[in-house]
């Protein structure tokens, strides 16, 4: 087939990869939300903060790292300044650039959100997968990230 | 295990899950970008009222079917709308009710958008896939689909 030509069974697990991903990201934020905690997007952009060496990040390197949120991330971390789950720190080396550092507030809120956002993980997600299947889904995407453009 | 103890192997294989998804879609939508078609969220919103009975879906219908833009979706209509791509219309069943119908631009648009965003699924994801993958793919994403809460 020609590249553009794609099989019915290649198109509706594409269907398939992206209803779910949604789907998932949807009924876990509900939870989230319903247990008070940080929603999805939120945790996404601290996590990689809170595991970053000195818990901050560049805003470019932030940009790369975060999996739900790329477009409108400058909105984003605002927003999370505002709430006092990060704060701004000038860039002594680059003038231009900042750092966005996570808070205690913010590790305070991962925290909280944790069990929630794992329980939902381990419910929607993980349970319907066998170790075999767990193993080859995670074989496959990170087969595609590896590949030549990604 | 407890519900929300997930072992190492189920989290990489959601990490790698939410990350393929962000980066397959980053790269897709930058090639509709450079092709100058619509973005990716757009494309989901128009394809469903395409495919809709005649080309029209409630609001309410169109927030259960799209799968990229679920929150803003409000937001995203009016664009839409404002582009020419689709427009309201009044119910006269409901009249606290309005519909999103899509226009000949609308359907310009995804005719333009569907040979570049048909080559990206082909060329980031489904030729990482041989088809006994992608049929298993697709059933374990779609046995999560079906469970019991979604």
């Amino acid at each position: 087939m020609t590249e553009h030509q794609l099989g019915e069974l290649q198109l509706s697990t594409w269907r398939a990869f992206i209803t779910a991903h949604a789907t998932l990201v949807d009924v876990i934020d509900r939870e989230l939300t319903e247990a008070e905690c940080i929603p999805l997007h939120w945790y996404d952009v601290l996590i990689e903060l809170f595991e970053a060496p000195e818990h901050r990040l560049r805003l470019h390197e932030l940009a790369r790292k975060v999996v739900l949120s790329r477009s409108g991330l400058t909105r984003l971390v605002d927003r999370l300044e505002t709430a006092g789950f990060l704060q701004r720190q000038a860039d002594t080396t680059d003038r231009r650039g900042s750092f966005a550092v996570i808070t205690e507030e913010g590790i305070a809120a991962l925290r909280k959100a944790w069990p929630v956002y794992a329980q939902g993980i381990s419910r929607y997600f993980a349970q319907h997968l066998n170790d075999d299947e767990a193993r080859l889904v995670a074989e496959l995407f990170n087969r595609m990230l590896r590949s030549h453009l990604l």
